[in-house]
């Protein structure tokens, strides 16, 4: 049985793969102790998702802390800045307190999980430059802003020669479209790749510091964005397949995906930096 | 013997590989007329390499024309509107003048060669998010606005009903880092990934037009890009390397690899949005 006290950042947990991430790391991560800092648009869904958290963290013996971050569009960088300053700040707070409990943070997490999908009604030359920047502002800015911070400010509360045991992990919810093409999805796989491509990066830089770094594909869910992807996407071909999925039943359902991830974590046996699809575990 | 009139557009045209691309395409492209639209931020060194082109042009009985669309900076989205349409504008010109001169375009490319490669003394942590911004503003956005105006613009002025034989390429200069990480590379190693993949989905979408797209990595070039290389990259071992090279004369020549990408593109048997590296052909 794993211990520790795992701080685990989420964005988008309002809703959809972010919640589901919360709950199952609950669930199947077998920590001791969850701080969760739960990052998103609405207020209200964010709580209730906490809320939750605490309640089943109390008839399961995990002791669940945690703090939300509302009203927070990824997108907008024009509050960027305080909307960083203000995960920053919560992320402290919970650190902070697991100091002066004595059950000090042993693994911190940042799950990427926020995105947009663009215009799937387009082909790539239908995009104007405007809205290209607005999609990479959302999800490639603001993306490096979150790893960014993240890892200078869990690097400096737990140095290696102070806290050699504390592990931090960065994950993108990533896609098939990172390192396949299928027509339509222009943007979203030039944001998804270079997401992936960032993370690579970044193993071989922290690798001495217990940095690993995941790109997780959680295959077609059935939630909402797909719902999106099939009142949208231009291409027939592929809306046949998400279509027949989508009546058979046979989408991939969030927490099975969100699952593999948070036992791929435990296992902690993944090759840092890589692309690992909900299909290939 | 390859015939034909072609239609070149090139950014970052007035030095380094963007020049050196222009040079071997006139030498060993085979086309019998060129029409340059040569794109850069320097009017001198742009308007120079065009009259070495009419020149050589002059001496070898291919027609050359061209045009020189200067001091344009891709960083700089206040002014990308205004500075494609010039673009936009250079190359109908030459299209409409093919069109007088009854020798009309059978093949339009657009060289995505302009590029930065940021503050490579950083590591991932380190990039604020302001940056990355105005290194996907450069890398990206501009990137994503070149090559939708060039494919609707190309695709409009030659409809494959009317035109059957006339082919339509993209390339993006392209790198090793867009399918393996190194350190401190984050940034551009994210840029070249989302381009690859851009282009990638473009291939699948524009197949039935006879467009084709490459990404070609052009090697570690002994060039002034390079020489910012060795006296910025803040990775150790990999500076080892290229300082290694830069002393043993084995960087690659750009002439070298421009001409291996002109034959790649005379031969036309690539594989549409794929990448292709200097090394391996």
């Amino acid at each position: 049985m794993t211990e520790g006290h795992h701080l685990i950042i989420i964005t988008g947990a309002n809703r959809g793969f972010g919640e589901s991430v919360a709950n199952t790391y609950l669930e199947s991560s077998e920590a001791s102790a969850l701080s969760y800092v739960l990052v998103g648009r609405n207020q209200e869904g964010l709580q209730k998702v906490l809320d939750t958290l605490k309640h089943i963290g109390a008839s399961t013996n995990v002791t669940v802390k945690g703090l939300v971050v509302a009203n927070v569009d990824l997108a907008d960088t024009h509050k960027l800045d305080a909307n960083l300053t203000r995960i920053q700040e919560a992320a402290k707070q919970l650190r902070d307190e697991s100091i002066q409990s004595k059950n000090i943070i042993t693994k911190s997490i940042l799950v990427n999980n926020a995105g947009s999908l663009g215009d799937l009604s387009k082909t790539a030359k239908e995009f104007t430059w405007q809205e290209t920047r607005t999609y990479l502002d959302f999800n490639i800015v603001s993306f490096v802003g979150l790893c960014s911070t993240f890892l200078q400010d869990t690097l400096a509360a737990f140095p290696k020669d102070r806290y050699p045991e504390h592990k931090t992990v960065v994950i993108s919810v990533s896609s098939l479209l990172a390192v396949q093409p299928f027509s339509n999805w222009g943007l979203y796989a030039a944001g998804k790749a270079a997401r992936d491509r960032f993370l690579g990066v970044i193993a071989l830089e922290e690798k001495g510091n217990n940095v690993k770094t995941l790109n997780y594909a959680p295959g077609p869910l059935d939630n909402e964005m797909q719902a999106d992807v099939r009142a949208t996407l231009g291409d027939k071909e592929q809306l046949e397949i998400y279509d027949g999925m989508h009546k058979a039943g046979s989408l991939v359902k969030m927490d099975d995906s969100s699952r593999k991830l948070v036992l791929l974590l435990k296992k902690d046996e993944f090759e840092s930096g890589g692309h690992v699809d909900f299909y290939d575990i």
